[in-house]
């Protein structure tokens, strides 16, 4: 290339920590743009990292404008919040999965231990004082010893391999739900509704690592909760919006030894909410954090760096890793 | 032998479960005794198995009967229950420590993983509508990633072992202290009190995993405790009274992103007890579940199964394993 491609950034934080993507692009910050630079800019631009949420400044009628614009990096695992409908067909878009693959599988062992353990519960009990020592003897006979039972991981991407790697560490059977049929040593993998349904009705513990996509927005519905084992756990990591809302109150208020547990939230009126018509954080069963799992990865570097790398692949003219097909999110 | 060795069982479980033992031994369940029945039997005792704590019925004086007693297998992970000063020199104890070791190790890593990644702090928070969004920043930096942190493992037992295992499987660097030199791939072993110092300084996170014993008994004191890092994790899966409870409580209030995440809590007037002049349950930074780790794998079985086979040992006139040296306890 006889010049350098010009990077959009929507945060200065990745270029501080990164800076050896400098030499391969000219870097604009969206934050230090005025209206009128970004506009003037705008018909320039080849590549956008965008490191969080898609920000608010670039709007339908200026994505219209960025006629040179060829590929988008998320700085995030999910890229549902990326405008997919007002991008012309030749931008590719990349997710960040693999950037957040360590932290967020950990995140997932903590909800998954903390369900089955009874821990966030057991100590509610005894933090309330509603624990009654004569309730020992089954309690502690709910609490269960992974070890030899059955994980179910839906999704096999970075994050679900991971999910799957500590879950045969801790002596777990390992199965998984996903489209792409590759092989993984000692994982048995399944595919299609029926591939779904077989791996939840096997599963003591299940871990959400999907995109949130057409494909899988309201996946885990009633019939799946009701394959499900009656004291089995679901853990989400992903995007709330794939377990239907509705069913899951139900399901958990029916069968008082299944635990959901839960780092995602359903998003309303454009923000991630915690309240919600169906008060699950009433139930004992219902185990919910604020959506940390990701935050706490992006502090050890890593997703920064994952998602610089493959931008990397881009400006060097090579192809970048992790594209999603639009076809699924329009 | 020409006759067969007489077993005093303190509970029926285990031989209904582990009725392989039968042939080696004449069984008596202790609870299908009357008073005289027992008396009758004392003198021609062989060996016993106590399944939980050491039975009221066998008092000092009639330990003082059974003349012919050999050998004593604990059922429970912990030998401190048993009455060492009334046992004669010719009675060897065994530990069951093993027979616990994936099931606690597994609690203990709940707990750890529950700890680092605010789960039972910020789901509380949730629940009690005391969570402001506005706090979602710092809050988000106090989640740990533990993949590259270290772990300290005090105690590298049975469950020590185990605990080290899974803390390398999620990519942690592991060091313990030890009493015993042996060599494990992988970790760095320390000794004595300056050993005890080192691990505590360098690790993220510590499982306690060491017997209750005069050696033990206070170990983490004041001291200890301050050589700790401010943000550090203390799991206990052990016996509360390893930790000096007044100068944990001082370090959890001055620290307040310093964890304490126990399952074992002192015993008061002989019974385990939830209730402390110091009000543990009233922090965000400490964690307590009710003693449930090892309840949780006595449902596998793997401690049943692990006390019969060492007692199989003795029966066979074969050495135990686990033999506990009882000058540490009496």
């Amino acid at each position: 290339m006889s010049e350098k491609p010009n990077l959009l950034v929507s945060s200065s934080a990745v270029i501080g920590r990164f800076g050896n993507l400098l030499p391969s692009a000219k870097v604009y910050l969206l934050d230090e743009l005025d209206e009128d630079e970004l506009d003037r800019l705008l018909p320039s631009i080849d590549c956008i990292l965008v490191q969080t949420w898609w920000p608010d400044s670039l709007t339908p009628e200026r994505i219209s404008r960025m006629t040179r614009l060829r590929f988008i990096q998320s700085g995030m695992a999910g890229v549902n919040h990326i405008p997919f409908k007002h991008l012309g067909k030749r931008v590719m878009v990349s997710s960040n999965a693999g950037g957040f693959s360590a932290g967020v599988a950990e995140f997932a062992f903590a909800l998954m231990l903390a369900a089955a353990k009874r821990v966030v519960k057991l100590d509610y009990a005894l933090r309330t004082e509603e624990f009654d020592p004569a309730d020992w003897g089954h309690l502690s006979r709910e609490v269960v010893v992974l070890k030899g039972r059955t994980l179910g991981v839906l999704g096999y991407g970075g994050i679900g391999t991971a999910v799957g790697s500590l879950g045969r560490a801790l002596g777990m059977n390992v199965i998984a739900f996903s489209r792409h049929p590759g092989k993984v040593a000692g994982v048995q993998i399944f595919h299609g509704g029926d591939g779904l349904l077989r791996v939840l009705r096997r599963a003591d513990a299940v871990v959400i690592a999907l995109p949130l996509s057409k494909l899988t927005v309201g996946l885990i519905g009633s019939a799946e909760l009701a394959a499900m084992k009656a004291d089995a756990v679901l853990v989400n990591v992903a995007r709330a919006e794939i377990v239907d809302e509705e069913a899951l109150y139900r399901h958990l208020v029916k069968f008082p030894q299944f635990t959901y547990a839960t780092d995602v939230w359903q998003i309303k009126r454009g923000k991630e909410t915690y309240a919600s018509k169906f008060p699950f954080l009433k139930l004992n069963n219902f185990i919910g954090t604020p959506h940390v799992a990701g935050g706490s990865s992006v502090l050890t570097g890593e997703p920064g760096k994952a998602a610089v790398e493959n931008l990397m692949l881009f400006l060097r003219g090579e192809v970048p890793r992790n594209v999603v097909d639009p076809s699924e999110y329009i």
